[in-house]
């Protein structure tokens, strides 16, 4: 089968592999329909994750159609169409059984490498898929691949950051970012009834697009954004502010935006391992730091709900559809920021 | 002054009354500019709440403009526009601290009555409101009366019956009821994110407009309500049921719907002091039943702020506006339904 | 194998009957080691509940080791002693995922009838536990079978109902009954930081119980309940009335001594279907009205954790421990109310 | 009258300053009956907190006996013997409406010099306290001052600690320090039922302390403290860690110690104003990262009611009871450690 593989830094190249078969009665093998290129996807291409050799099949974003299952899988079977979580969880641990998927201790991410259980990636052809009943779901008939994909990953990120933020009917939020979390993130905060959404960048097109899904566009260029929140909000500040950029300056910026009492939820992956925390204005202010990843298996049906009732939007963030074929191409624009969301038709 | 007066059964009229004067240095007098009759008043009006008598002011839906504040008023000042409480709440006891003002110990009610602390109502040219700062609360300038008005009574009533419904982000949700508060209501829910509001009826034109805001309409001339809702959601039964009717056949339906575990949030004023419950069934069930009035002065600034950036937008639900002076006119036309929601301008 | 088995009404005999086997490879075979006598077995006793013949084996409370487990049994293995579920569930239908297994669509009872799915009861030397993996688990080591044995239903039962209460730190709570559950709800409600728990029953010694783990005994034969509340409580009311007896005289009492806002928690099994419910002041006092099973598979091993730590002691209620042979005479003990708790060891 | 106040670093002095008197008609001035020293008094002894001059007064724990009250005080008069919150809030701005008066916009603090609005300490005859209303509190007369004391600060702050660390009933948590705070902390944590607490610290009488009331020592001088708790956790991980120490190593710590999507709350006081974090871990873990202060208003009736029922001993921290003028030995036995907590009898 064809695949998108890492070959060296900023180089990926489609090449053959030896299709996927079923090595656990647990396992289910996945011919993929349609995959997605992640923003994380852009930390292995920059070698900032760490064990990828060449020829490692990447990916963790797809979904496709179920070529052959297991004989202990018990909620699949030959035919269906199923999106795929980024990171397949055993379904039995102590933090499965409590629906803590994204916990799980036996915990295996496609296409990210040693560091994460090696397991082959998705922007392929075909993908084998561990514990299937756990980490692959029927999406509603009614969605099309595009409208239900992320929910195995990216989207499943936004609600999660959201539901961290404590967002309480109305309220003010801020979310940094506007790349395809952050505006996905948006459509998330909005689930919880906040007044407003302000949404931050300094890339005027994300701004468009913000505004496009109902947030209140702010572009730093015009002047420090802390103060700006804060005399917008009769100089208290944002009940929540929720991070989806992943750096130490935007994990920064939130301290100089939240309310006393409010809530920081951040999202966005970090690749260096510590940064500054503002301890004494946390303690006088009482900030609530909160981390979360997203967990498909957990939300998934929650946020298939919601996009067949129309009240997400999650297509939306498609700017490019490409062949399997055109991924290093695909790869290129994103790095470029020349795309904002690649999918990949196998 | 001009102010409309229970009379006797079915009958009230406009009067001439004293205008009101400051009592206590916590009072302030506001002068009317836009009240309303709302569906607790058509109790009056047909004798089913006691010891009216002729010449009692009615009405506990009302703004206007600070006329004169007493010397302990610290946040409002003459000149200022306000929304009214429909309950005095005193603003200082055990409850009142803890911001439950709904539940007041001195609490005394507009227009409602000796069972309620007989203070007199607000559909009249001036009314006289003690504890002025903690039941009288200045909207958004941005915002019309029409806008306004309504987070003194009828809106925060649907506020919080779709708050104690505990909806979650992608739950399936039903409202009893497409009257007014039943409309705010489903407003309001949509607040929380479920994925479908369903709204109940058996008037099409509420039906419409119960549509037009969102929610799925159900008529139940159409087939049994109960199991329609179960074939729905896979026969498990809805997450949760809001009840805005107010009558025990209402409530009955609820327990039909709702799914293991859901919650029935009823908000409906219950004339009748008992109602039969199917406790082996809310057992075996786990029913979580919550009971609840509008609190005005806990959730007057959210509603203005949502209000204010468009997530509700209650002044929808206005049909007719009438002078004060036609106000026995709006009450035939509400009692025959004629009229869906009147407001009266002195 | 000896079986405690239904005979007639006020009539339960030791019979021989045959040793269940697995039928189904998620099943497990349980050599009994300690069982109890519950409430509900009275009201089979008392032939209150629909459809029992000669022979059924009785008992839903039991523990014991296993014997043998099913080929897709994952957690178990021959030897393991467990603490088995009063109801078992599939573990694997909507509501089990989420971790709600007593509101399983395919939950089965022991000893129950065929109202609840027939399955054979535990008051034997053996019993077939369906779903093992899901139905029996493993306590603690340093555990006794008599500290053990009530994770599978009336301690899990009096965990839920303390949980549904809502209880705050510092508040007063009052527990209708000092029975089995009543006693255990009473202990539970403790871990919740309350800071005074009244305990209401009419016999001096279960209130003399009550008061050996800090509960505050209250008779009404001393006076009305309500109204002493009240008084002790600044004339507010409690914070959460727990009504752990199942009639509706009990039910009705709660309402007279909870405050405005305040949770009425309902544990007791109702026998009858409805009960009248003063809604006019429901509404008016914006009460919470919950209503709880037990649910082992989710707790038991948080009760366990605190029984081993000793911030739980439910032996404590053991009056009789008697051999299964003298399951008859346990029966009419504990009918006779000359008995509290029984356990019976086969 | 006399005072305890700053000479210079490391040195204070038992002074005569003027006695205060009512300065607005919401101020009281209470004749101080019981003091405390508390650990930041310590910071301002050693200089780390800035602007205070020779003559300050100091101390910000103190009860007594109302004086004076002005003449808007509604709910204190001559003779009432209450216990003063260490911040004064104002009680009407946007955060005291909402019960979060340690974030009142215009707060201010007792004896804790400029940086806090330099309100006149209580380590003396009188204090005046501003918005006397608000931020003094009648115990219950059961209680001695002892026992009531520490309800205007340490209490309440260990009490935030606990609840900010959102323990689930079963939970294992950690409490770091064992000294006041930290003891407190552990007593408050064992309101939410968790089945063990343990007590980090390395002084053995401190271990012995926590051992007393009910919590398992664990002396880092016996080993890594992570490890250990991953140990006795099934290699999980404890549920929450509270953080009542206050410095970098401690709070870097709680990382290592806390399971995946647990809480780390922090109530020590920073005086560095920031910490390095460990974003990624933190990330990857989805922890959950609190800081809170003490609120005496919001609290010291629940503390008081606990404190009344037995449930709560704060008076057990006290090891030195001295007379005011003897309050700068007290400040140097503190400071050495041969005091644990302080109190000062005027």
């Amino acid at each position: 089968m064809k695949a998108v593989c890492y070959v060296e830094t900023k180089r990926v190249e489609v090449e053959d592999k030896t299709k996927p078969s079923i090595q656990a009665p647990t396992d289910a093998v996945v011919k993929v329909t349609t995959a997605a290129i992640c923003g994380s996807d852009l930390h292995i291409y920059h070698d900032r994750m760490p064990g990828f050799t060449k020829g490692v099949v990447l990916g963790h974003e797809m979904m496709g159609i179920v070529e052959d299952a297991g004989k202990e899988v018990r909620h699949l079977k030959e035919g269906d169409r199923v999106v795929i979580s980024d990171l397949a969880a055993c379904g039995t641990c102590w933090y499965c059984r409590r629906r803590m998927f994204v916990n799980c201790i036996n915990m295996a991410g496609f296409g990210t490498g040693p560091m994460f259980g090696n397991l082959s990636g998705g922007q392929a052809e075909y993908v084998r898929v561990p514990f299937a009943d756990t980490n692959a779901g029927i999406p509603p008939a009614a969605l099309t691949d595009e409208q239900a994909l992320f929910a195995g990953d990216i989207l499943v990120t936004g609600y999660t950051c959201a539901k961290n933020a404590n967002i309480q009917t109305g309220d003010t939020v801020v979310v940094i970012g506007c790349g395809p979390v952050g505006i996905l993130t948006q459509m998330c905060a909005q689930l919880y009834g906040p007044a407003r959404v302000f949404a931050v960048d300094m890339v005027e097109s994300r701004l468009q697009l913000a505004k496009s899904i109902g947030s209140i566009p702010i572009n730093p260029k015009d002047g420090d954004v802390g103060p700006r929140i804060k005399e917008m909000t009769g100089f208290r500040g944002a009940d929540a502010v929720m991070e989806a950029v992943g750096n130490e300056a935007a994990l920064a910026s939130t301290f100089t935006m939240v309310r006393p009492k409010g809530t920081i939820s951040v999202v966005g992956v970090f690749v260096e391992p510590t940064a500054n925390l503002p301890v004494g204005q946390a303690f006088f202010s009482e900030f609530n730091l909160r981390f979360g990843l997203g967990d498909s298996p957990r939300y998934r049906e929650e946020v298939f709900a919601l996009t067949e009732s129309g009240r997400l939007d999650p297509a939306r963030i498609i700017s490019h559809r490409l062949k399997l074929e055109d991924g290093p191409k695909g790869y290129e624009m994103f790095d470029k920021k020349e795309a904002f969301k690649v999918i990949l038709k196998p």
